[in-house]
Order: C-alpha cells, then sequence, then structure tokens
C-alpha cells in the first residue's frame, strides 16, 4: 500500500488526503431535509445524509487526490447506524480509486489491539471462513501502550500489505502536556518518532516503510527535527487548513526527494462552501467548492517544491 | 454513576468487574455450531455466536458483581455486525442491573473527542431530536493527546453524571517503554495521574471523583504510588488473574476505606470452563463455571481486607 501511495501521490503531484469527517452542521439543509424525510429525525437518517454528503463529495474530488482519511468518531457517534455508513463509506472510495486511511486512533494491550488490526486491516476467522470487516488500507494508532501493543497492528501489515500512521506529536493545542516533556534532555516525542522509525524498519517498502507517523503541522519546527530522526517514516500531517497551518510551514515534513509526507485537510475542503471564498457555490454545489478547495491546496502545497 | 459503582461495590461487597471480551475461542462449539446453522459461517454468525455467549454469562454472574467492561475491539474485529451485538450486550447488561464499562480506549483531539464522547457516553442531536447510541456509563480513554483531548469526555460526563477511566500506567509487559521514562525525576506516569486527579477535581461526587484512572495490576509497587497521587481518583485495576496479578499485590491499590479500586478479570471469568480448574463443569455449562469463577474471585479479593 505505501507503494500504491506513492505512486499515486507522484502521478498526482499530490501529497495530500482529505479528511472525511462530516458533522451534521456542514451538510446542506436540503440533504438533511430529504433523509429525514425518508428515514426521520432518526440515527439512520443523520447516518444517510453524511452517505450522501460523503458520496457526493468522494465523487467530486476522487480524480485529484490518492487518499481519504475518514475519522470514525464522527460516524461512531452516531451507533451502529454511523459505523455502517463509516463501512459504506470505505468500500465506495475503494470503488473510485482512492486509498483509504483509516482515522481510528486504536491502541491497547496486545491481544487487544489484535482485534483491531485485524478488523480495521486484516481478516477475521470464523469458522473455516475469513472476513475482512472494515477494510481500511492504513489505520492510525495511538503509542501510549509501546511496543507489544504496536506489534500485533505491524504483524497484520505485513501480512496483509497494508500499513499504520502511528502518533507520534499531535496538532491540537495541548499536545505538549506529555508529548514535549524531556527524558533525558529529549522530549517524549522524538522517543516515539525513534522508535516508529524502528518499529517500521521491520516492515519497509522500497525506500519508505509501511509504519508512518503522525506529525501535526502546527508544530513545524518539531516536523523538521521529527523528519531527521525517522528518514523512511511517511509522515501523515493534520493541521493545515482549518486548525492554522499554512503550506511554507510544511516543507520540512517533507524529504528532498519531495515525498515523504502526506497532508490532510478535513473541515477546509468538505465545508469549504461555508468559507467566505467559496460561498459563491452555495450549499447546493457544496461538492463544487470542495473540488475547488482541493484544486487551491494542491496548488498551495506544490509551491513549496 | 460513581455513586451508583460505589454502593453497589459496598453493597455486593464486590470491588470486581468482569470484562466481557470473547474471542470465538472462547464459546463453547455448541453454541458456535447453532449460530453457524443459522446465519452461517459468517460476521452474523458470529456476532450471534458472541451474543449468545454474553447473554448466558451475564445471566449467571449479575448478581454478584456491580459491573461489565465489554472490550470493544472484541465486538470490532466483527465489523458492523460485530458493533450491533456490542450494543447489544450494553443495553442488556442495563437491563440486568449492570453498570457499563465501555473499553473503548479512544481519544483524540477535541472535536474528535467531543464526537466519541457524545457517541459513548452523551447525545447526538439529529434534527429536533436528541440521541444516545452506545449508551455506556463509562468509558477508558487514552490521554496521550493532553487536557483538549480530555476536556470533551469530562464536559460530557459532567452533563450525563457518567464516568472514565483515563489510562495511567498499563497491565502490559511493554508499558514501561513511554509510561516509566523519567521527566524531571518522576516517571511519565505519575505526570499522567497528577493530570488524571486535576481533571478529576473538575466533576466530584461526595468523596471520589467521576474520573478515575486505569493502573495495571502487574504494577503494585506503582499502584501504591499512584494512590497517593490520586487520592479521590477510583482507579480501574486490569491484569488480575490470566495476566498474571494476585489479590496480595492488590491492596495498594485500594484506600483504607476499603474503596477505591476496582478490579478487573476478563478471560480468568469468562473462559473459566477451559481452566483445569473448572474443567468438572464442561463446555456446555460454560455459564456456570463463570459464576463459580467471579465467586472464587471475590473471596480471594475479600481476603485482602
Amino acid at each position: 500500500m505505501i507503494h500504491q501511495l506513492i505512486s499515486q501521490i507522484k502521478k498526482l503531484e499530490a501529497p495530500v488526503v482529505v479528511g472525511l469527517d462530516p458533522m451534521l452542521g456542514f451538510i446542506p439543509e436540503s440533504i438533511q431535509k430529504r433523509s429525514f424525510a425518508e428515514y426521520g429525525e432518526t440515527l439512520t437518517g443523520a447516518a444517510d445524509a453524511i452517505w450522501e454528503f460523503n458520496r457526493q463529495i468522494v465523487d467530486a474530488i476522487c480524480d485529484l487526490i490518492p487518499a481519504v482519511k475518514p475519522q470514525i468518531a464522527m460516524y461512531e457517534q452516531f451507533g451502529v447506524e454511523g459505523v455502517k455508513i463509516y463501512q459504506r463509506t470505505v468500500d465506495y472510495c475503494h470503488e473510485k480509486g482512492l486509498l483509504v486511511i483509516g482515522d481510528v486512533k486504536r491502541g491497547d494491550i496486545g491481544s487487544t489491539s489484535a482485534a483491531y488490526a485485524a478488523g480495521h486491516l486484516g481478516h477475521v476467522k470464523v469458522g473455516s471462513q475469513s472476513f475482512s470487516a472494515f477494510r481500511e488500507d492504513f489505520a492510525t494508532v495511538n503509542p501510549y501502550f509501546g511496543t507489544d501493543g504496536i506489534r500485533p497492528f505491524v504483524d497484520v501489515c505485513k501480512e496483509e500489505k497494508k500499513g499504520l500512521f502511528i502518533l507520534v506529536k499531535t496538532s491540537n493545542p495541548s499536545s505538549g502536556e506529555f508529548q514535549d516533556r524531556l527524558i533525558d534532555g529529549r522530549p517524549l516525542y522524538e522517543w516515539v518518532g525513534e522508535k516508529v522509525a524502528a518499529w517500521g524498519e521491520d516492515h519497509m517498502g522500497d525506500t519508505y516503510s509501511y509504519i508512518g507517523a503522525v506529525v501535526g503541522a502546527t508544530y513545524p519546527e518539531m516536523g523538521k527535527v521529527l523528519r531527521k530522526i525517522m528518514p523512511k517514516t511517511y509522515i501523515l500531517v493534520p493541521g493545515y487548513g482549518a486548525q492554522g497551518a499554512s503550506a511554507k510551514e510544511l516543507k520540512p515534513y517533507f524529504n528532498e526527494d519531495g515525498l515523504g509526507a502526506i497532508v490532510n485537510s478535513s473541515r477546509g475542503i468538505i465545508a469549504a462552501y461555508k468559507q467566505e471564498k467559496y460561498r459563491k457555490f452555495g450549499p447546493e454545489h457544496f461538492a463544487e467548492a470542495s473540488r475547488q478547495a482541493v484544486l487551491d491546496m494542491l496548488t498551495d502545497i506544490r509551491s513549496i517544491f
């Protein structure tokens, strides 16, 4: 999958992933009304509105980018009906030729991580049969448990030729509370970054590992250091756009080959029609606004090379 | 909920929670066969077998303990069908008078944590309606993001009078890789413990906070220190039984009032019939074996006071 991701990034000149993190507030009223008319103001109705919103956005942008990153929390909040739509979104994105990074941030003790890995990236055995449940290509993972919480994910990735992005330095304001604390003179995120690089050695592609890292765009100085600590690690970079980082701050996340990072924007793309800049599209053309926002993001990101 | 948890623990003399973490390998063949006969060797068949297994265990033990802790990974691995059964298990346990600790280990940036909190502990708005999706009473949460990743969970807990157990020191062998690293002379888990105590100040019950901590039974010396750092924090203690810790190692996790900790056993209870000690029950009486294992665990735990 890391090969496929890199070859699509090169082909499209697009080191970009769009976060499919739909909140009901992002969804134009006309879509909500239609779904509520069919399913009522219910969890099913909400899930249907999300599905319709996602589908139109994916149709509008799928030729421009290599991958999407659905945030499972935004689906999980609607319970089983939401999870169904998460699944449906993953499958639909695959049909449209997109790679899918499941933003699930799972992580637990070994036997439990093994179950998460099987469910999201691998297979689960049922009697004599074997099934792949959620079918993402990559998943985000939390490192707090250490190696034996990560190992089962890496093992499944090796078997299935899939990949991970492990949290190293997150994009949120209080990420430094624990992640920046100094241990033997170096911040925790550097120690985590070193581990991610080591875990990644065990599942290498040609030049980059299948095991990537998450480093927020909001901390470019740290990004620079982490780039050096993890030279063969693909970095998933959240925090561009709505969270505040601009393109020029992203340069340190890339290697000299122009690869090594993929920048995420969620709200900035999927709710573009709500921004002043794209208001002319109007709510009924929200998907076209999203397409324009992707094109603008690509121009912006390409300007740094 | 912390009041209810404490009053049930007192009434039943049972500072014990049973982890409902069913692997298919734990489920007697007769149950699997019946489910596969009805639904085939499918994800639905697997989910049905898990449901039947859970139901019989819950029926057999619900009068002995205050709470259960379903591990969502064990359901999620079967995809949407598994998640349905997770939901059904939560609801059934409530019907049987049990409190439910959703072992979900979620945690993300603020807006995403808010969605997880709404879905698992709170309500989500759909048009003019409001729904509670997964309906657990407590959830486990990962602290790696710091305060703004935790805050939305605490906010929802305050509104709904629900609670959390935040990971501090986990029970797995490699938990020390990051958690034990020294920061200004003290291990990371102590810093996290201090934060948990501080976050908990904001949502107090009478003597204990609604915001609890997870500290593995496998590290009793650390448990002792953390007990002091977090005097008003309820500690959820995994790692008893199958993971290796015995009752006498659990004493430091309790306060002098005999409260302040709740000990989890999963496999040791739900797969009891597979142990030499309970083999006489046979697979067809697995639920009675689980009941006996709970009774034995209660005797063991009570012996430390």
